[in-house]
């Protein structure tokens, strides 16, 4: 009666017993009386200790499965009847349980791409950087500092991120950016994407209206939609969103890159800024200033913030280390205005308790002691150089059949290819990861009803913060020969 | 004409002048003609090199605060118009801008609390962990070598989490919960509350019911309330949710926690089991089941959760990390129905791209090295020893005054006090700080309605697992000082 199979060749233990057992009485094996064999007769007939059955036992009577009195044999509980087995169920006629309006609308989005790539000759994604360039050392020290250390409970901290890390941005944000605040009004987050996502939360509802830069960062756009308001495409040009277009649009929200328009590159002068923030105090708006990467800039000094011009009332200002130290580490943060520091501090609270402590303290320290700007120096000059051969193979392999865009600035540039059809880029992109080439069409980032019109031409964003000379120059030689073939085909 | 301080007594530099400069044309003081002195004459007036002004002035004119032309004094930029003060600028009559009707509902939450106290004698707050219990040479040897390890480029991974993390916890699950599933049916969160928080979203919607027990964790209540759902309570006793109470429940959701009810401690046999996954496929409704505690059991093995019993189809599992290694580290997981596995990956891909993968990578050496299981029989064997010093303690200071619920399993118990009036504790809990005693009511767990028909004497919810023996003898001590003094009073 009692097929027990051991796992693995072991000894029957327990566990076996408990769920053959368990599966026996969820098949109706103990219809009649309902009645098992006594502990003893069982370990008797199974050859196992009677202490191995009586665990069995204990563990099916806490779950119900059986009823045991002292001195009787063991009964199927009366709540134990026999279980409707997977494949008999009937799925309901409706198919699975619905969705919330907001996971429909996620299932209209792209679906994020999976695992990462890491075969290939050279992939100009834009958002990789190098290993090489993670200041291994510090960081290393740092968290081993930070665990250390750490208090004689472990419990969860303030919503907002550790105080520690707070003053350290607070410190960094007026040294490097003239953007003064309080700490309170600070709030650490997993990068910026959840800087994003938390203002697209608590700032839009379904049929509200959001203004976003044309084009920008497809998943910040995505994730204001996701909540069901209604995306307002403005055109950038060489000064970044073009104000005077805004002039009529009511909005809740504007989502802008002024000091670095993503991805075209420009950075908005102080007129067109100024326009901005008076749009948004007349149409009582908030502004989201996403300031992903003014640590690069290769010609002048860093921008000062869109949040340093306003009276602070309307600019949210967001930042994050992905760009300097690595994405992987998902540590970004907001500067919100005072009133509303208590309504982020409580969505952060609901969404994840609080991002990572051991990460925020080793950001904390690399902050404070001086590694983190001595970093950044580091990483600015490493990257104006891979700028700089990206540029110089770019010209000597195209000449003058691209045109390139935002190279004064960032991580990457935008390559427009005068001659290539955008019908053609499908091809071009397949054609070069079969050489091993990563390239990235610029199109996604175009307001979904301008993709075809904007962009006759292919674009390309590459991104060089993750390549070394060598594969940035073989790289662009690979995609030459795959431009060329396409050309002459 | 030029006052331009420099910072801390060092000499003047480009910046000073740019700040100052910037102040100077946003106050308008170039009003007539606009014009600003040559680099030249600015440097020699300010006795600083004409590099240092000739920097400021580029970076001004960047800005678009001034226009440079070759040879000619710089003008104020034509956009440069005089800004508004912060102080001149009106509010507008509405006020700030209005939230979504999210924010608003976050508004009528209890604030989280913000930074942890570390200064009580004994806090038996629940949740906290013992930093002594923490595995601190794995997890910092884990660390280091995944800092070694990493790949050439670092890029952002998948939204699900790290391949080497989900097929770690895939053989856990299965190992320690008997719960089979395929990698790609487990999402990677930041602790249990993101999960909590992605299932609310993508699941509910504005007006929806969702089931919850009574008493529940209360911020898993907030974070299905907060889309504008609302709360079914359903009570519980000795086994768990009432399923019997369920039959006429229409919802779309309903969570539990059947391994162990929190915050009472019951366990849910198998004829409830079932029928609340039947109640879930009759009425197309989704069971979201906590196992937030499991690997605490003082008298049994684990039971093996709901999931394991279902088609797979309506159950998602959430686990977490917080209660076995640390809850500041922010790791949870979910097992969803592999119909669900697209539209969640999307969502966490939105929320914040993926869970930090250093730790996720930490975590996974740990599971497969064993270190892990041996870890949780260390603490798990700790906790028990805690948890027979704290009911001693308990016995011997109140005897028969108290009754204790859920002592069987988990990190906390529930003590109620038979002879003390609900109305008396805010005063109790006040006068135990004082003496440096934390303790916290189990009243804000019950639905707001019955918080006070049910609760009618004092609760309390008293964790243990950050408190070693001596501070748990001398809180329980204390307590019973201030309730002897309460009694008398």
């Amino acid at each position: 009666m009692f097929q027990i199979k051991a796992r693995r060749g072991e000894r029957v233990g327990s566990r076996d017993i408990y769920q053959a057992l368990r599966d026996q009485i969820s098949e109706g094996v103990y219809g009649a009386d309902g009645l098992l064999p006594s502990s003893r007769a069982l370990a008797t007939e199974l050859g196992v200790s009677r202490t191995t059955v009586t665990v069995a036992y204990e563990q099916l009577a806490a779950e119900g499965f059986i009823e045991v009195r002292h001195g009787m044999r063991p009964r199927v509980g009366t709540a134990a009847v026999s279980l409707p087995k997977n494949s008999i169920v009937p799925k309901s006629s409706s198919g699975a349980p619905r969705l919330s309006s907001y996971g429909e609308r996620l299932r209209t989005l792209p679906a994020p791409t999976g695992e990462p790539q890491h075969n290939l000759i050279a992939d100009f994604r834009y958002g990789d950087l190098a290993a090489a360039d993670f200041p291994t050392l510090p960081w290393k020290r740092a968290i081993v500092a930070a665990i250390a250390q750490r208090p004689p409970r472990l419990t969860y901290d303030d919503a907002r991120g550790t105080r520690e890390l707070r003053v350290a941005l607070q410190r960094y944000l007026w040294r490097a950016r003239m953007l003064r605040c309080e700490t309170e009004q600070i709030i650490v987050v997993n990068g910026s994407q959840q800087a994003l996502d938390l203002c697209a939360r608590l700032l839009l509802d379904r049929g509200d209206r959001f203004v976003v830069e044309n084009p920008c960062y497809a998943i910040a756009r995505h994730a204001f939609a996701a909540t069901g308001a209604k995306a307002i495409s403005v055109a950038v040009d060489k000064d970044g969103l073009n104000t005077a277009l805004l002039s009529k649009t009511k909005a809740r929200l504007a989502y802008v890159t002024p000091s670095h328009q993503f991805p075209l590159g420009s950075v908005m002068p102080i007129g067109r800024r100024q326009r901005l923030l008076e749009w948004a105090r007349k149409t009582n708006a908030y502004i989201v200033e996403d300031d992903y990467d003014s640590e690069y800039r290769y010609d002048i000094k860093p921008v000062p913030p869109l949040h340093v011009l306003g009276d602070g009332q309307n600019v949210i200002y967001v930042g994050t280390v992905s760009k300097t130290l690595s994405p992987t580490l998902r540590i970004g943060y907001l500067v919100v205005p005072p009133h509303l520091e208590t309504v982020f501090c409580a969505a952060k609270h609901l969404v994840d308790r609080h991002t990572p402590v051991l990460e925020q303290s080793a950001l904390a320290t690399l902050l404070e002691s001086g590694a983190y700007d001595s970093h950044v120096r580091k990483v600015r000059r490493r990257n104006g150089e891979r700028r700089a051969t990206l540029l110089n193979a770019l010209r000597r392999a195209f000449g003058e059949t691209i045109a390139i865009e935002g190279a004064d600035a960032g991580l990457h540039v935008v390559v427009w290819f005068r001659d290539i059809p955008l019908a053609m880029e499908q091809k071009l992109i397949g054609r070069a990861a079969e050489k091993g080439v990563g390239i990235h069409s610029v199109a996604p980032l175009y307001a979904p009803a301008l993709q075809e019109r904007k962009s006759i031409r292919v674009g390309l964003i590459m991104g060089y913060a993750s390549l070394d000379a060598r594969r940035i120059e073989r790289g662009v030689e690979l995609l030459a020969q795959v431009v060329a073939n396409l050309r002459s085909a």
